[in-house]
């Protein structure tokens, strides 16, 4: 080996390790920006998924109102009948409170709130309102829920629901 | 320079990235076991901050309860009157519909499941019942909780709590 080609040598590593080095300084200090646009970014996905949510439950699609949640036996659903599990289970449990259009109504999500756990995790408070003809469907409810979410390959998806009832 | 001196600079040049791949290769090795070992650590504290709630309500100590909120203007509680906000918000809402040993009752959570949704928050379902004097207390009452929480330089801390009522 001669003297030019360890030259050469030892340039290439140097100049490996001062790129490591510029990037990761670059990382640090582009952090914060880069945090605040991703969360732009997630907060506009999970808006948009719970915009979904409301049309289709306004069109009484409760299979398509449902995309929203992650498709796991693990997703669990908190309301006034206890602990709903697994997608089938919240489903099944939709299915059942709200057996026709006239018990749907119409749905309204107001005052949501998003506050970020992590990376890829969220939690989201709102409001809800079902607007409902007092005969044919049982009158007006709403109240409040809480959603949280986690960032899985095919988006964010809603992995745990508190929902209850406000008493007016 | 000589060459045995150019020698020692390419050789601790290649020592250093070799143990840099040793640290990320063994950082990505131990990933799993050393994230279950925090875990563990963490489910530990957030079930001692718990059982720390039961024996503050149990003593009718409503303030020592309080210390497992975050003690924040951010911290918010969605029951069955909406949306409490900040601490304050929540301590007089427990206040106000607690104003009594009678109707504290005897409290006693169960059915804690943990959920760790990222390494610095995590999210804990459950169940709540209150064993009260039926004429003096208003009778048992219980239900479901969804409580998030989040890791502080003094500990985990709920900063959001879902309550509701379970019907029977």
């Amino acid at each position: 080996m001669n003297s030019k080609r360890r030259w050469i040598g030892v340039s290439v590593v140097l100049a490996l390790l001062f790129a490591l080095g510029i990037r990761t300084g670059l990382h640090a200090k582009l952090g914060n920006a880069t945090t605040q646009d991703a969360r732009q970014t997630d907060r506009a996905a999970i808006a948009t998924a719970l915009r979904d949510q409301q049309e289709a439950w306004n069109r009484g699609d409760v299979d398509a109102f449902l995309t929203g949640y992650w498709h796991s036996p693990e997703l669990t659903f908190s309301g006034s009948s206890g602990v709903s599990r697994g997608w089938d289970g919240v489903l099944a449990r939709y299915k059942k409170n709200y057996p026709d259009r006239a018990t749907m109504g119409h749905l309204d999500f107001s005052d949501l709130e998003y506050r970020f756990l992590g990376p890829d995790a969220a939690l989201v408070l709102g409001r809800w309102h079902l607007q409902r003809d007092p005969v044919k469907g049982g009158g007006d409810i709403g109240g409040v829920f809480s959603l949280v979410w986690q960032r899985f390959p095919e988006g964010w998806k809603i992995i745990h629901d508190h929902t209850s009832a406000v008493n007016k």
